[in-house]
C-alpha cells in the first residue's frame, strides 16, 4: 500500500468535521413559533418525499443488484448496493441539515449578517463534507477489501444510478409542484406566491430542497467517485498488484489531500458585520484551490509521484475556475446576455425566448473550449513526463473535483440562504432582517456560477476519462489494442445513435413534468372546490398539503423510471448488438450531445430567470408590465430546462459510461457483431 | 472514359426540358391587372434582393478566388468561381420561374384544379431540372477539362459557399421582413396580414420566395454536388487515370441516370379534375425512386459495375424515403406531437414551447437512426462486394440525391402554391378559386415532409462521405494511413470545439434576425409617421416598399458575413494550428451537432407552425382565443428556428467539410502541431 490510506483517514476527518458542524447548527435557535411551523411543514414534506423515494429506489437497487450478481458476480453487486447507500446517505444528511439551517439562519439574521452567514454556510458545508467523506470512505472500503479497481466501478455505478434518480426525480418533483402551485394559485386564484392557502405551497418549498440540495449533492458525489475510479482503472498495470501501483493510488491520494484543503477552506470562510458574503465564498474557493496545489505539490514530491500527474491535476483545477468565470458571464444579471434578453422582452415573449436561447447556444462555446484545452494540456503534460495521456485527462478531472467539499458547501449554501429569505418573509420578520437574508441570497448566486462551472467541467472530463477507462478494460480483457476510429462504420453508427440519446432523454423528462403537473393541477382545484372555507382563508381551515406532496412524489418517481431504464437499456442493447466499437462510438456521441444540451439548458434557463429578475428589480417597466409578462414566459420555459433536464444530463452520461464499463467484459464475450 | 459522359448528356437534356417547361409556363395568362400588379411588385422586390445579393457575393467570390489562386492554384480558383456561378444561376432561374408560376397558377385555378396544378408543379420542376442540369453539367465540364476530382472539389466549394449565403441571407431576410411587418402592421396598427398599406408587405412576400425557393434549391444543389465529388475522390486509385476508373465515374453515371428518372417522374405527375395533388406528388416521387432503381440496375449490369455500388445507392434512396415518412410524423397537423403541443397551449405560451421543444428533441432520433443504419448498411454491402466501405456510404448519399430533380420540383412547388393562394386572396378572386388554391397549398405540405427528409438524410450522409474524402486526400498526400481515433487528444480537442460551432453559428444568425428586424421596425414606423394619408389608406397614397426591401436586403447581407466568415476561419484555424487529426475530430464534431440542431430546429419550428394552424382551423377555441395567442408565441419562436438557423446548418457543415478538403494538402505541409 503506497499511502493511499490517506484517503480514508481524511474522509473520516471530513465526516467528523461534518458532525461537529451539524451539532453547531443544531444548537442554534429556530426562532418564533410561526417560523418553526413553516420550517416544520417543509421538513415533513421532504421526509415524506425521501421515504417514498427510498422505497421505490430500494426495489430498483435490489433488481439491478440481482442482475449484477447473476450476470457478473456477487461482489460487484454488493459494491453496487454499497455505492447506492453511500450516495443516498449523503443526500439525506445534506438535506436534513439544510432544512434546519435555513430557519436558524433566518432567525440569526436578526443579530446581523455575521451571525446568519456562518449558519447558512456551515449548513452547506455539512453537505459538502458528508459528500467527500462518504464517497471517499466508501470507495476506500471497497478498494481495501477487493484490491480491484474494477469492483470499485460497481460502487461508482451504484452512486451514479442513485444520483440519476435523485436528479430526475427531484427535477420532476420540484417543477411539478412549482408549475401546479403557480398556475392554480397565482393565475387562477390570484393568490400571492407562497400563500399558505395554496395546497401545493409546501410541496413547492420541499421541491427546492429536493432538487437543489439533494440533487446537486448527489451529482457531484457521482462525478467525484467516477473520476477517481476511472483514473484508478487507467493506472492499472497488468501483473502489478494495485496496492503497489502508485498510478492506481494517486487519485485517492489527491482526493484525500483535496479533502484536507476543503476542510481548511471551509474553516477560512468568514465574513465581518459589514462584509460581502459573496466575496467570502469566492475567496474561500480560491484559497482552497491554492492550498490544494501547494499541499499536493509537497506530497507528490515527498512520495516521488510523477510531476506530470500533479501538473494534470492542477490544469484541471485551473480549468474549473476559468470555466466557472466564463459561465458566470452568460447568466449574470449585470452582463450583456441577461440585459439584452430582458430588453428583448419589450417586443414580446417570443423575442425574449429567441434571444435567451441564442445566448444559451453561445454559452456552449467557452466551457467546451475549456474542457478541450484542459484535456489537451493534461494529456500533453502527462505524456511529456512519461505517463499515459488519457491518465492525465483523468487526473485533470480528479484535480477539478478534488475540492468538491468546498464546491458543494458553496453550492448548497445557495438554497439554504434562499429558503432563509422565504421563511423570513412568510414569518413576517422585520425589514432589516429581510435585507440581510437578501444579501445572503445574492451571495449564493455569485458563488453558484463558479461552482456550476466546476460541476459541468468536471463532468465533461470525467466522462472522457470513463470512456478511456472503458477502452482500457476492453484492452485488458481482450489483450488487443482498441481504438475508436470515427471512420469505422460501427463507431460511426454508434455515435449517430449516441448523440440522439441525451435529446430523447431530455424530451421524456420535460414531457413528464407536463404530465405530472396536470395531475397536480387537478388535485389543487379539487381541494379548493371541496374544502369549505379554504378559498376564503377561513380561520382554522387548512388545505391537505400531504396529498399534493404525495402526487408530486409518486408522479415524479413513476415518471423517472422510463427515461432512466431507457438510457441503461439502450446502452446495453448497443453494446450487445454492435459490440465494443459501436459502444465506444455511442458513448462518445452521448458525451458530445450531453455536454451541449446540459450547457444550453442550464445556461439559457439561468439567463431567462435573471432577465425576469432584472425587470422585477425595476428596469424596463418593472413588475406587472407587459415586458415583465413576456420575461415570465421565458423564465417558465427555462424552469424545466435548468432544473429538470439540464442538470440530469451530466449524470445521465456518467451512468451510461459506467454501465458500459461494468458490462464491458461480458459484452466482449457475447456481442452479436 | 467509361461512359460517365452520360452525366453531361442527361444534364443537357434536363436543361432543355426545363427551358421547354419555362416557355410552357410563360405562355399562360397572368390574369387580371390587379393580379399582375401584385405579382409584379413581388418580382421587383425579389430582383432588387438578388441584385444586391449578387453584388455583395461577387466581392466575396473574388476575394476567396484570389486566396485560392495564391495559396493553392489558379485552376482551383477558376473551378470555385464556376461553381459559385452555376449555383447562383440555378437559384436565379428557379426563383424567376416561381415568381411567374404563382400568379399564373392562381389565374388558372379559375378553370379548375387540373389546370392550375400543372403550372405550379412545372414551375417547381423548372427549378428542379435547372439544379440537376447546371450542377451536373458544370461538374462534368470541370472534370472533363482537368480529369482531377480534387479540382472538382473547388467547384463544389464554390457551390456550397454560395448556398450558405443564399440560405443565411435568405433566412435573415425573410424573418426580418416577416417580424417587422407583423409587429408594426398587425400588432401596433391592427392591420390584417398582407395589407397593402404596410410598407413591409412586399418585402414579406419576397422573403418567402428568397428563403423557400432559392434557398432550398441551392441547399440541394450543394449537397448534390458535394456527394458526387466526395465519392469521386473516394474512388481514386493512385496511378490509375480517373477517366479509366469506374469507381471515380460511377457517381456521375448514377447521377446522370437519376436525372433521367427525374425527368420521367416529372412527366408522370398528373392530376384529374377531382384528383388529390398531394397523392400525385408522392406517387411521382415513389415512381421516380423505382425507375431509378430499375434503370441503374440495368445499366450497372451492362457496364459491369460492382453490385455493391448499386446496392449502396439503393439503400440510400430507401433510407431517404423512410426518413421522410418518420419526419412527417412529428410535424403533421393530424398526428400526436402537433395535437399535444396545440393542447399544451391551453396552459399558456411557456407550456406550448416546452412541449413543442420536447417533441422536437424526440424527432432527432428517427432520422439519426436512419442515417446510422443507411451508412452501416451501405458500408457493409460495399465491403461484402469488395468495394471500400466509405465509398459505399458515399454512394448511399449519391443514391439518395440522385432523384434531386424530382425532390426539388416537389419542394419548390410548395411556395408557388402558397403564393398562388396569397395572390388569389389579395386580388379578391372567387370562393371556389380559393378552394382550389387551398388544395394546392395543402398538397405542398404533404410532399414537403418527404422531400425535407431527403434533404436532411442526404446532408448527413454527404458530410460523412466528405469526412472520408478529407481523410482520403490526406492519405494520398502523405502516403500514410490516417485514422481519427477518438482517444487521440487532438481528435478529441477538435471534436469538442467542432460540436460548439453549429450552436454558435445558429446563435449568431438568430440574433442577427433580431437586430435587423429592429431596423425594419424603425423604418415602418417612420413611414407611417411621415407619409400623410398612409395610415388611413387614402386613395393613391402608397408606402415606400423599396426602402423596406432595401433594409431587409442590406441588413441580411451585412449580417450573414460574420457567421459565414467565422465558420470558414475557425475551420482553417483548427486545421493550421491542430493539424489533420484535430481537423478530422472538429469536422466529426460539427457534423454531429450540426445534424442535431438542424433536426431539432426544423422539426420544432414546423411543429409549432402546425399547432397554431390546428387551432386556427377551429380546435381548442380557434383563432383569437387565449390558446391561439399562446400558440402564436410558439410559432414566432419557431420561425427563425425553421427558416433561418435550422436549414442553414446542413450547408454550414458541408462548407466546413469542403474547406477542410480543399486546404487539406496545404494543412499537411504547414500545420503547427
Amino acid at each position: 500500500m503506497i499511502d493511499w490510506t490517506i484517503a480514508p483517514i481524511t474522509a473520516s476527518v471530513s465526516i467528523l468535521v461534518a458532525i461537529y458542524l451539524y451539532f453547531y447548527i443544531n444548537k442554534q435557535s429556530s426562532g418564533t413559533d410561526k417560523m418553526k411551523e413553516i420550517a416544520g411543514a417543509i421538513q415533513e414534506g421532504a421526509k415524506a418525499f425521501l421515504k417514498v423515494e427510498f422505497k421505490y429506489l430500494a426495489v430498483f437497487v435490489v433488481v439491478v443488484a440481482a442482475v449484477l450478481a447473476i450476470f457478473l458476480n456477487p461482489i460487484m453487486a454488493a459494491a453496487y448496493v454499497f455505492g447506492s447507500i453511500c450516495s443516498a446517505l449523503a443526500g439525506f444528511l445534506g438535506m436534513t441539515v439544510a432544512l434546519k439551517a435555513n430557519v436558524k439562519s433566518a432567525f440569526a439574521a436578526k443579530q446581523g449578517l455575521n451571525k446568519a452567514f456562518p449558519i447558512a454556510f456551515r449548513g452547506g458545508a455539512v453537505m459538502g463534507l458528508a459528500v467527500v467523506g462518504l464517497a471517499l470512505l466508501g470507495l476506500s472500503a471497497v478498494y481495501y477489501f477487493t484490491a480491484d479497481p474494477t469492483i470499485v466501478l460497481g460502487f461508482s455505478f451504484g452512486a451514479s444510478a442513485m444520483a440519476l434518480f435523485a436528479k430526475v426525480g427531484g427535477g420532476i418533483y420540484t417543477k411539478t409542484a412549482d408549475v401546479g402551485a403557480d398556475l392554480v394559485g397565482k393565475v387562477e386564484m390570484n393568490m400571492p406566491e407562497d400563500d399558505p392557502r395554496n395546497p401545493a405551497v409546501i410541496a413547492d418549498n420541499v421541491g427546492d430542497n429536493v432538487g437543489d440540495v439533494a440533487g446537486m449533492g448527489s451529482d457531484l458525489f457521482d462525478s467525484y467517485v467516477a473520476s477517481i475510479v476511472a483514473v484508478m482503472i487507467l493506472g492499472v498495470i497488468p501483473g502489478l498488484a494495485s496496492f503497489d501501483n502508485i498510478l492506481v493510488n494517486a487519485p485517492l491520494i489527491f482526493a484525500g489531500l483535496g479533502a484536507v484543503a476543503s476542510i481548511l477552506g471551509v474553516a477560512m470562510v468568514r465574513v465581518g458585520k459589514k462584509g460581502d458574503p459573496g466575496n467570502a465564498l469566492n475567496l474561500g474557493t480560491y484559497l482552497t484551490c491554492i492550498m490544494f496545489g501547494v499541499i499536493t505539490f509537497g506530497v507528490t514530491q515527498y512520495l516521488g509521484i510523477n510531476f506530470g500527474v500533479w501538473a494534470s491535476a492542477v490544469i484541471g483545477l485551473i480549468a474549473g475556475v476559468v470555466i466557472g468565470i466564463t459561465t458566470d458571464y452568460f447568466t449574470s444579471i449585470d452582463k450583456t446576455p441577461v440585459i439584452k434578453t430582458a430588453e428583448a422582452s419589450q417586443t414580446g415573449a417570443a423575442v425574449n425566448i429567441i434571444t435567451g436561447f441564442s445566448y444559451g447556444l453561445l454559452s456552449i462555446f467557452p466551457p467546451l473550449l475549456g474542457i478541450a484545452l484542459a484535456s489537451f494540456g493534461a494529456y500533453t503534460v502527462a505524456e511529456a513526463y512519461g505517463v499515459s495521456g488519457v491518465y492525465g485527462i483523468g487526473m485533470a478531472a480528479v484535480g477539478m473535483l478534488s475540492i468538491v467539499g468546498m464546491i458543494v458547501a458553496g453550492d448548497a449554501y445557495g438554497p439554504i440562504a434562499d429558503n432563509a429569505g422565504g421563511i423570513a418573509e412568510q414569518a413576517g420578520l422585520e425589514e432589516e432582517v429581510m435585507d440581510i437574508t437578501a444579501k445572503l441570497d445574492a451571495a449564493g448566486n455569485t458563488s453558484k456560477a463558479i461552482t456550476k462551472g466546476f460541476a459541468i467541467g468536471a463532468a465533461g472530463l470525467t466522462v472522457i476519462a470513463l470512456l478511456a477507462a472503458f477502452q482500457q478494460i476492453v484492452q485488458n480483457a481482450t489483450g488487443k489494442v482498441i481504438s475508436f476510429n470515427l471512420m469505422d462504420p460501427l463507431v460511426l453508427t454508434g455515435a449517430l445513435i449516441g448523440i440522439a440519446i441525451p435529446a430523447v432523454f431530455s424530451a421524456m423528462v420535460m414531457l413528464s413534468v407536463g404530465k405530472n403537473a396536470f395531475r397536480m393541477i387537478e388535485e389543487i382545484r379539487r381541494q379548493f372546490r371541496e374544502i369549505p372555507g379554504l378559498k376564503e382563508g377561513k380561520e382554522g381551515v387548512k388545505p391537505d398539503y400531504n396529498s399534493c406532496i404525495d402526487i408530486a412524489t409518486k408522479g415524479a418517481l413513476k415518471e423517472l423510471i422510463l427515461p432512466s431504464v431507457m438510457s441503461i437499456a439502450v446502452t446495453l442493447a448497443v453494446g450487445f448488438i454492435g459490440g465494443i466499437q459501436a459502444l465506444g462510438g455511442y458513448l462518445a456521441g452521448s458525451i458530445f450531445s450531453g455536454l451541449i444540451f446540459a450547457l444550453l439548458m442550464s445556461n439559457a434557463g439561468g439567463l431567462w430567470d435573471n432577465a425576469k429578475k432584472y425587470i422585477e428589480a425595476g428596469a424596463l417597466g418593472g413588475k406587472g408590465s407587459e415586458t415583465h409578462k413576456a420575461a415570465v414566459v421565458g423564465d417558465t420555459v427555462g424552469d424545466p430546462f435548468k432544473d429538470t433536464a439540464g442538470p440530469s444530463l451530466n449524470t445521465l452520461i456518467t451512468v451510461m459510461s459506467l454501465v458500459a464499463s461494468v458490462f464491458a467484459e461480458t459484452i466482449v464475450m457475447y456481442a452479436l457483431l
